[in-house]
């Protein structure tokens, strides 16, 4: 088999941010090999993503993963992936200006990611959850009362203003399938929360749902490449962190 | 006087994420106006801002400032204003891959300075500061500890690997104009922290002071258009979040 076109690599037992970039890649139907998922036998595995924030792959460290390889292009940053990726898989209008507003939907997207993750991780990555759990509690009683309602209501604005179905326009785009990535994870970490919240939502649930049944996604989703949601990814389901809404001191479980 | 080229819409009190477009502005001679530091009188104040995230400019929706209006373009989040502005302002190189690069370096000073501003903010931007003291403290323990180190080491191999004085080699890019108002930040607001520090990111630290002696961006400095730091800012100086390096429980002060 030749080289496919796209490696990424990302932590393999995880969607996690990766999931974003896997999901465009998929939509597209592009050839692209999940490094990390290979077996260690043939360079998979953690190590394979070690390796690359190294650097041996150009002189252009990356930070942290995912981290695509092109050719000779490598990137880092899921919103900068997704900007390279973009015309390259037909994912985003070949308008400078709708490019760029892709890339302003897809930051807020990034901001609303890493809230979300802040909510087990309030205090360090270097934690576990279970060694931040007071403050965890109270950061995801914010994060669900006040700044889902806020980010999910700005998103369900820009679809209104949309001209078609998707978020930018007639086509769908990264942002669409970045959207219905971050309604699944919402969905599965904070159930009540976002049960309360969908009827003030119905456009991202309408295209939620149209991301979900296009036949690469569906066929994707019931593939065994599709990772399930878990807690050890960016969105995570504690029920404590969710289990009521009164008032509760830091320290107090 | 003409419309100037540019429009800038961001807090006008603090310095914050509208620091990073002043400083690319600043550093390319770019007339633009700073909209909500004029008089109300002349369609200045926090109005402006309210206005502008409201919509009217155009059909592409900001979430939060800072939003740029450049004509008919109106774009927000900070990556994403820098990218578009990159190119105009001699700012970026014109090979896309570098392009690229600098949007992926951006980003990840975009990590930094949310993860700087959550060591005042660890549980809700809707909180004061006040009312998040003992999570601020230790998440600034780790911030100060694991992550400034992690980040700052991280731009010190970019430089070490870059062919020349700037981050993305021989000219200076609003990346360089970014480092340095991170350098500027974090030595604000972690005075201690970053002292111990300075030894071991000694190209960043001639970077910064590159930066800092340029000729319009000393201008800018010396003139009443830079706004102090403050403890209304991302970057916040409390003696408090490092006043020690001991282990410290939640809840406890």
């Amino acid at each position: 088999m030749a080289d496919p076109e796209y490696a990424l690599y990302y932590w393999p037992e995880i969607q996690g941010r990766g999931e974003f970039v896997r999901l465009a890649l998929e939509e597209a139907g592009a050839p692209y090999v999940d490094v990390a998922r290979l077996p260690r036998s043939k360079g998979g595995g953690i190590e394979a993503i070690f390796r690359v924030l190294r650097g041996p792959l150009g002189p252009q460290l990356p930070f942290a993963p995912p981290v695509l390889r092109a050719g000779k292009v490598v990137v880092a940053q899921t919103a900068a992936i997704l900007h390279f990726l973009g015309p390259r898989l037909g994912l985003v209008p070949r308008d400078p200006a709708l490019r760029l507003w892709a890339l302003q939907l897809q930051l807020t997207v990034t901001d609303l990611v890493a809230e979300a993750h802040d909510t087990h991780h309030p205090i360090s990555v270097d934690l576990t959850y279970e060694a931040q759990r007071p403050e965890s509690r109270r950061r995801a009683r914010h994060f669900t009362s006040e700044r889902i309602p806020k980010f999910l209501g700005y998103f369900e604005r820009v679809l209104e203003a949309a001209d078609g179905r998707f978020a930018l326009g007639k086509r769908v785009s990264y942002v669409d399938t970045s959207l219905f990535q971050v309604m699944e994870g919402l969905r599965y970490a904070f159930p009540h929360s976002m049960g309360a919240l969908e009827p003030r939502i119905r456009r991202l649930a309408a295209l939620a749902e149209s991301v979900r049944t296009r036949p690469r996604i569906a066929a994707y989703l019931a593939s065994p490449r599709r990772l399930p949601f878990s807690t050890d990814g960016v969105f995570r389901h504690y029920p404590m962190l969710e289990a009521s809404s009164a008032p509760t001191r830091p320290g107090r479980e």
